[in-house]
C-alpha cells in the first residue's frame, strides 16, 4: 500500500477498496466518494488493525449513521453480556460501536471488539487512562494519554474522541461567563480537571502533532471533541461552545494537512430554533468535515424521554447537515441504560437518521416507505411486517388486539379510510354499521 | 350577553371572560387575545353549552395545545374506563379531547364528558352519524348529517371536524391523480364513499351555511377537515393535498364573516423537508386561521414507534406556526391504543409541544428548562423530579439501578462531568478511581 490513511489515498487520487465499499452502499460513484474523502467531508473511519471493519462513509451527503455507547462499567461488568448487546446494536442498524468502558480489563475488551465487531469502533482515551494506569487522574503526565491514544490505535481502534479544543483560557472562560452547567462532557470535564489540579496545558491540545503522527500511523479518524458543547438549553451557542468550535476548525485543517480524517463533535442541549444554526456554523467553520452531534436534545424537562428529545433535534440536525448521530436512551441523565433501553435509543435515532435521510434525498431513502404504504393500501399486513423498523413490535401490537374484520385493525374496525376508499374506488357498496 | 361567539364579541371590542382567562393562561394582554380572537388567528373553542370547559386559546402566537383522541368503540365499550382515560389525559396536560365514539350510547358519553371534562371536547359529527341513526352510511341524507351536527352543538361540543373542503371534483381527482395512500382520513373517507354511493355533492360543502348558523349559535369552532391530507410520504404536497387547502381557506373566510371561529387541520404524512413550508402555505391560504396538525409523521417505516415520527414533525410543524397538535400513539396504524398507549402518545406530543414553544420564544416557556438545569447542576435530585414532565417515571429508572455514590448516578459513577466540574470550580482534589 502506498498510503497511510484514506484521506492520503484520496488526495493522490487513489481508489481504496473502502471508498468502493462505501460508494455502493451508498448508490454512488467510486469517484464521488473518493473526492470527498480528499477534501475531507466523507471520513471512512477504518483503522488498518480492525481487519473486520465493515467500512462505512460518514458524511453530510451520505445516509446519516448512528452510533451507540455501550461499555463495562463498575456496575455493569460482564463482558460477555456487553459483547451481545455490541451485536445487538450492530444487527439493528448501528454503523458504530463506541467502547466507554471504564472497569477492569478494557484493553481485552476493545480487542475483542476490534476482532469480532463489523461497525466502526470508536474509543475515549482519557477516560482510560485512569483504568488503565490505575492511577488517579492529577498522577497522569501528558506522556501518559498519549500513551493510551497510542494503545487504542495499535489495538484497531478507528476513531477516538480527544477534547483537544479546550485550553487554560478555557478554564477562565468557563469560571466568568458563569455557565449553568459549566462542562457536561464527561472527558472534556476530566481534561479540565486535570489542567485546574496539575496547572498544566491540555495535552491533547499541547501535544497534538505526535497524536497526529499516532493517527497518520494506523488510519485513526480524530473525533473533535467538544468538551464545551452546552449541557442545558441556557447555555447553548454561547461563547464557551462556539470558542471551542473556532479551535476545533484549526484543529481540522492541522489534521487533514497530515492526511489525517476528523470528524468534529457538537452539541448537546439546543433550542430547536437554533439546531440549524448551529449545523451552518460548524460546516463553514469546520470546513464541511463530518458534523457528529450528541442529540442534541430540545428540552431539558424530559428525563425517561430523551431518545425522543434527542430525535427531533437528531432529525432536524441531520436534515441541515450533521452526518453521524451519538443514540441518546430512555436513560440519559438517570442511571445506565439497559438492553430495553439500548433498543429505544437505537431505534429512535434510526428514525431521526432516517428522516432527515428523506428529507436531504439522499439517493433510495425513501423506498422502504413508498413499499410500506402500497402494502398498506392493500392492507397487506405481511408486507407492512417486511418493511417496519421494528416487525415485531409492530406485529405484537396488532396481535394483542385482534380487530374483528381482518380487513381492518381494532383501531378503526369497520371505520377504516383505506376500507372505505378501496371499496368506493371498484365502486363496491360499503358496510359501515 | 350581547354576542353569539368569542369572534363576534372581539371584533365589537368586547373582552370576555374567556379571553381574559386565556389572557392570564399565556402571560398576555386580555387585549392582545382579543385582538386576535377578532381577526381569527386565535380561536378559543368554548361552547355556551359546556358550562365547565377551563378555555384555552388556539393560535401560533400562544402555547401550543395538544389533543388526544378517545371514545368507545365496537372493541372498547366501557364507558367509565373511557372517562377515567380522559380525566387522566387532562391531568397530562392534554388542553383537549376528541370524542371519536363509534359505538353504543355515544350521546351519554358526549353529554357526560362536556358536562365532567374541563378540557375543550371536539368531535366528528359524520361518525356519529351512522351510529346516531343506526342506519348504513348510503341510507342517509345530507339532512340527516346536519342534524347530527346540530346535535352535537347543542350538547355543548367546542369544536367539530367537518370535511367541508371536497367536493365532487375531488373523486375525479383522486381517481386520475393515482395517490398511493388515497384518502386516510376516516370522516373523510366517509363523506366520499357517500357522494360516490349517492351521487350527490358533499353534504357538509353544499350546506355549509346552514352549520355556520349553528355554529354561531352555539359558539361551536368548526375544525375544517383535511380529507386529503396525504397518508404517506409519497402523497405529500400533491394537488389533490393542495386544492383542498385553497377550498378551506376559502371556507374559512366564509366563517369569520359569520363571527364563526375555525382552525383548519392538515397533514399527516410528510417528509421532515416539506414541513415548514405545509406551515407557511397554510398560514397564507388561510390567512393565519390556527393550524391544527395531525403528526406528521415523518417517515412511514415506525409502527410502533409513530409517537416518536409524529413528535419529530410535530416538534418542527408547530416552531414553523402550527397552533395545535394532534397526539399520535405508538399503536397508531396497528390498533386501538391502550391506556399506555395513551400515555405514551400524550407524553411525545407535550414534548414536540414545548420543544417548539422554547423555539418560539413563547413567554416563560423555558423556565422549567432553566430550573431543571439548575436542580442538575447541583446534583439535586428531588429539584429534578420536580421540574420532571414524567417524575414517577424518570424516579423509577434511577431507582432501579441505585448508583454506588449518592452525587452521582450509575450511568457515570465517578466519572459523573457535573461532579468533577464543581470539584475542580472549588479547588478540590477530583477522585476518579
Amino acid at each position: 500500500m502506498n498510503y497511510n490513511t484514506q484521506m492520503e489515498a484520496a488526495k493522490k487520487g487513489i481508489i481504496t477498496p473502502q471508498m468502493k465499499l462505501v460508494a455502493k452502499k451508498e448508490c454512488r460513484d467510486p469517484e464521488f466518494i473518493r473526492q470527498y474523502v480528499a477534501e475531507g467531508k466523507i471520513a471512512i473511519c477504518a483503522n488498518k488493525n480492525h481487519k473486520c471493519v465493515d467500512a462505512n462513509g460518514v458524511g453530510s451527503m451520505l445516509r446519516t449513521k448512528i452510533n451507540v455507547n455501550l461499555g463495562v462499567s463498575r456496575d455493569c461488568k460482564d463482558y460477555d453480556v456487553e459483547m451481545k448487546k455490541v451485536m445487538e446494536a450492530v444487527n439493528m442498524g448501528a454503523e458504530a460501536i463506541m467502547d466507554l468502558s471504564s472497569h477492569g480489563d478494557t484493553t481485552g475488551f476493545r480487542r475483542k471488539l476490534t476482532s469480532e465487531c463489523p461497525a466502526m469502533v470508536g474509543t475515549v482515551p482519557v477516560y482510560d487512562s485512569v483504568i488503565h494506569y490505575q492511577r488517579d487522574l492529577a498522577t497522569l503526565t501528558a506522556k501518559d494519554f498519549i500513551e493510551v491514544v497510542r494503545l487504542h490505535a495499535q489495538d484497531g481502534v478507528d476513531f477516538v474522541t480527544l477534547h483537544c479544543g479546550i485550553t487554560r483560557k478555557t478554564i477562565e472562560q468557563i469560571k466568568s461567563h458563569k455557565r449553568k452547567m459549566n462542562i457536561v462532557s464527561r472527558g472534556g470535564s476530566l481534561v479540565f480537571a486535570w489542567m485546574c489540579m496539575t496547572g498544566n496545558e491540555n495535552p491533547f491540545y499541547e501535544y497534538y502533532d505526535e497524536i497526529l503522527e499516532i493517527c497518520r500511523e494506523y488510519d485513526v479518524t480524530i473525533s473533535l471533541g467538544d468538551a464545551c458543547r452546552p449541557g442545558c438549553l441556557a447555555d447553548a451557542g454561547d461563547v464557551c461552545q462556539i470558542d471551542e468550535l473556532v479551535r476545533l476548525g484549526e484543529l481540522t485543517k492541522r489534521a487533514w494537512a497530515k492526511d489525517v480524517q476528523v470528524m468534529v463533535e457538537g452539541p448537546g442541549h439546543v433550542p430547536l430554533d437554533q439546531v440549524e444554526a448551529n449545523m451552518k456554523i460548524q460546516q463553514t467553520i469546520c470546513m464541511g468535515a463530518p458534523f457528529y452531534v450528541l442529540g442534541p436534545i430540545v428540552t431539558d424537562i424530559a428525563p425517561g424521554y430523551d431518545h425522543i428529545t434527542a430525535a427531533i433535534g437528531g432529525a432536524v440536525a441531520a436534515m441541515a447537515g450533521a452526518a453521524f448521530l451519538c443514540y441518546v436512551t430512555p436513560a440519559e441523565h438517570l442511571a445506565l441504560p439497559n438492553v430495553d433501553d439500548v433498543k429505544q435509543g437505537i431505534i429512535a435515532s434510526k428514525i431521526a437518521a432516517h428522516a432527515a435521510d428523506i428529507a436531504k434525498k439522499i439517493p433510495n431513502a425513501r423506498d422502504l416507505d413508498d413499499k410500506m404504504a402500497d402494502a398498506r393500501r392493500k392492507l397487506d399486513w405481511e408486507g407492512q411486517w417486511e418493511c417496519a423498523l421494528d416487525p415485531e413490535y409492530a406485529k405484537s401490537i396488532r396481535d394483542e388486539r385482534t380487530p374483528e374484520f381482518d380487513d381492518t385493525c381494532s383501531m378503526c374496525g369497520k371505520f377504516c379510510a383505506v376500507r372505505s376508499m378501496n371499496k368506493a374506488l371498484s365502486n363496491e357498496y360499503i358496510d359501515i354499521l
